[in-house]
């Protein structure tokens, strides 16, 4: 968003195959609810970061698609820029107002790191924040897309994308596309 | 929700292999956030179906996992039994408070509509609300997350779900699962 905060998501624990779509919707959601950019493992393949490359081409925005050798060195790393980390887990504080606040009040960059359903232990030590969106099994999907919303407070879904070739005329029936070459 | 009002998610255009994941976490989903049961179109794998049934089986409530032979006929029969329908589209209106607070405040059923990449021509037709979390690709996980989120003002996350084997004591830093026997 255009606060001068970044937030990034870093997807770990991707399981190539299995994860092969899962991930696409963790980056498409990223993207979708206003994050800069995804790291994405080494081990994600090279399909998943064309589909969301050209996503950006084509739908406009400046989304980042990077890819980590070390995941938890990415943490690390950000820790050190003064950045804060947020792992999304279902054993995690329940999301509320109040911890929504304190990570945004803050006004420091956000790492918001999703997991499947290993994770490793260090993630739970080395977070700033360990949130669950609701302790029921879900999604990764729905855990980052209801975070993003929580934290742009809705405002991430009315955004402009600069530089779309392609973006929507929202209707109540029909699907209206418009084409910019 | 104990509101008396049912919430149902239909899931179409189901893609058997390429889609078992993804339709597990709309499944996943629809639970977790509070809805009362799903139909899963025939072609759904019966993996599917145990997993979902599996986590109600653990981790409590009574979340109702159907299977429907024909979609359309599902959406027919809501309508004709009072319901209203709410298909999530990237193509539809906007979400805002204003929409939910119509969609809401007439105190009916209401059938969730979830899709693919592909949805037939008569769901926009037959819906009542064609509803877009947002003009930008994204995933249905998501959309229908943020949609029950809305929908239910984040009261879901906090609900109970009775009998459940397992449940989790939200924890800052550790994995605490309780294990009713």
């Amino acid at each position: 968003m255009s606060t001068g905060r970044r937030v990034f998501v870093l997807r770990i624990g991707h399981r190539p195959v299995r994860d092969h779509r899962v991930t696409t919707h963790v980056g498409l959601v990223a993207r979708a609810f206003g994050a800069d950019g995804i790291f994405l493992e080494e081990s994600v393949e090279e399909s998943v970061i064309r589909t969301l490359r050209n996503v950006v081409e084509n739908w406009g925005g400046d989304f980042k698609v990077l890819t980590t050798r070390d995941p938890r060195e990415t943490v690390a790393n950000w820790k050190k820029n003064g950045g804060i980390v947020v792992h999304l887990t279902m054993y995690g504080e329940n999301i509320s107002e109040e911890l929504i606040n304190l990570i945004s009040g803050q006004g420091k960059d956000i790492l918001v790191v999703v997991g499947g359903e290993k994770v490793p232990r260090w993630l739970f030590e080395e977070a700033d924040f360990n949130v669950a969106i609701g302790n029921q099994p879900h999604s990764e999907v729905a855990a980052l897309a209801v975070f993003l919303d929580r934290l742009f407070k809705g405002e991430e879904l009315r955004r402009e994308f600069p530089g779309a070739k392609l973006s929507i005329i929202p209707s109540k029936r029909g699907k209206i596309v418009v084409r910019r070459e």
